[in-house]
């Protein structure tokens, strides 16, 4: 077997709603899904282990060795629904192995009863980005007009390179299973890891799940990263007006 | 298992000849298998998703998310024989999953009772191509005749670095099952579509399986690559000439 | 399974000796043991196709396709012991398939009784190699006295990076189960085919198997290599001349 | 299968303690482990071959072949428990291999009652290492306190990067065993095999296990490597005065 999954407990939930949020574009979606779980004080309760993973342990700060993992955390008794989140520092290395780890999700999910998955994302521009959209994709059209009222934004058929990793995996394979599932991604531009696009993604999220998170943190880390932002597009026209002005 | 299909239906056909048309070298054999079964409103019944294709899906017009995967569609009552095509935007990402999609394919087309396979391809010149000629390649020296008289080209032990894919394999492979296949490759500069060579390609089909399909669109799409690839020569030459003005 | 193993014939052999030239460095092996099969009329009775060979089917002179295999040859009553010849075109892409192509050939070996094995191979240099000579590497010391006497030399120890692909494998998985077996290597400069190498290696085989093979056609190849190869040397050195003659 | 171990002897240990020190950043845990297991006559009892190491023989002096492999050697009655050693040339070549190798080693270990881990390794500083500390990482915090007095150093969290390979992951699945295990590497520059790094792991881990080792050979090696360095360095500060020298 390539995967082994590991759990601590098994928890009783209640009609809950899987949320992934995995490394991947600009680390998007893992910085909204870790903001939301840490803020709510999820609990973890499996881990994945796999040979798809890189082969070696991350260390923690007492120096104990800890095999590459993902990991599942339950919250209990927030908004209408609980909640799952299945989160970690690494997506599987090839694309058989992103097939296998999707899978055993799925089946864990369907073991858990999970009827509902969002899955996040980044979706990258290539430029720099003042008010990153949160674009959508879906398992079913039924869901769209709910997603648009919580200000997802739907581009016919974009991004028409289509979904890759976890989040598309999921989103495809939650469609072939008729479970109700929507991919949303932050727009960023692709180069850095960005919280601001993840602190507009985080707040749909927890608008359309109707849960409290507090957004102090994670709104200033995106307040940091404006600030950066916006110093270096001055320097940047600062040094575009100056060539200008020495051609003239 | 590395792939799954799974039907929608189980269609009763008649001495069935399976058409593939799967991307390629100028994605002459897709553009052509596409456009028949689209005018002979083939059917889709029957989709093979597979961990040897990119770990993604794509969005429809409705942001709804697909899998990667197969198709297979059926066309009844058109010419002698009944036909399915096999369809689709990807093939194996590597060797191991080539060689397992295709023996997945061989299992149904025998399970469909399929006689006969016609496999569709690309073959690079690497130069411009002024009138494409559709090369071939067969399972039985039997078969050669018949094509033969259809306009097919056999060039002895031509192409030479052999036939790689979807297409070689399910021919290779009906060979040593005793099916009946040939490979038919039209051929094309190999830099880009081309739309020109899948439209002789596919009267060369229309004329073997004695069918009737409206090559309009195609015939419209050929004659703009051609005008298009004319231009360029033009341009081409005209710099040439130019340069040799300059020059004298 | 990765390899399927069609037999058309299952020989009855007398204390047959198994001779593997797949190609390999300047192809050296593969020439050798191709002369020696083709000159001695062996006939094909097994082929061994794999999903570790290139995904593709090569044409024959009438267009017909054959997927890419190893094939499995036999010899009877010449010299002291029937003769087997693993030859073809490929060998497995990955290690993996190196391995399971490998372990899938001695298990053929171990049914038909093989209790003697040589591989044969080529031993690249980086330099023109004007008397090759045969390098030795055996599963037993016991063979080293006998090898020698044909002409076999063993270096201690070389080649120091060891022998890798089928060669080298079957070699190694022979000394594991008891079996006598060799691995010749004809020096080669490694930057081409090398039918001179070959020559001498397939006469130092023809000398240990005890038989009689007409070497007239690999001799006429060799020699005309070696006038090629001169006339580059002669080449190279009178432009080294002029070119000292110039700064002169 | 991947893996095929195979026992020469089927050793009765008290208490085992298992040190693996296969190849890695400049060859560090080798030669400490090499080193310690050589003076100690350790006896070799199994070995392990496998798909995911190169697919090759190595000869030996005599010519004769030997599949890459894995080797396990026993010491009994030396220090409080008798010790096993893990070595080799070779680590799996794919992640995935990594992670089946490291499965089977555990196994083993758990067969052999092994309580009890020591995986070495090198952490490369990417500069020259003039003092060489041996860093730790451990399965168990209550660990620490034992290496320190043995001169092992923790730097929290660190190496950041994580341990990769066989000493990673062997760390990292013990502790999910409930073995103790700690990983010891030495630090080194990253560029070059280093001796005097692998004298110092030798000595820290003589010093846990409690045994008596002659030093004599590795700590000569490590004095040649260290005069090395330093002809090296003047050579550098010379070439740098020099050249200020000029400029000035």
């Amino acid at each position: 077997m390539g995967n082994v999954v590991i759990f601590e407990e098994r928890p009783e939930l209640r009609d809950p709603v899987l949320v992934e949020g995995l490394p991947g574009v600009g680390n998007v979606g893992k910085i909204a899904a870790d903001h939301i779980a840490g803020k709510l004080d999820a609990k973890c309760f499996a881990r994945i282990y796999s040979k798809h993973f890189p082969p070696q342990v991350m260390l923690d700060a007492d120096n104990v060795a800890h095999l590459a993992c993902n990991e599942l955390y339950y919250v209990k008794g927030t908004g209408n629904n609980d909640l799952i989140f299945l989160l970690g520092e690494y997506q599987g290395l090839t694309a058989e192995g992103q097939f296998e780890l999707a899978e055993d999700m799925m089946q864990i999910a369907a073991d858990l009863n999970v009827r509902r998955i969002f899955t996040l994302g980044g979706y990258g521009t290539g430029g720099v980005v003042e008010d990153p959209r949160i674009l959508g994709a879906v398992s079913s059209v039924s869901m769209k007009d709910e997603l648009e009222k919580h200000g997802v934004t739907f581009i016919p058929g974009e991004p028409s390179a289509g979904i890759a990793g976890a989040s598309g995996l999921i989103l495809g394979m939650a469609r072939m299973k008729n479970m109700e599932a929507a991919c949303m991604m932050g727009e960023t531009s692709g180069y850095f890891i960005d919280h601001k696009s993840a602190a507009v993604l985080a707040k749909v999220l927890i608008s359309i799940l109707d849960i409290d998170v507090d957004m102090k943190e994670l709104d200033e880390r995106s307040q940091q990263m404006e600030e950066f932002t916006s110093k270096i597009k001055e320097i940047a026209e600062g040094q575009e007006k100056g060539h200008l002005g020495y051609i003239g």
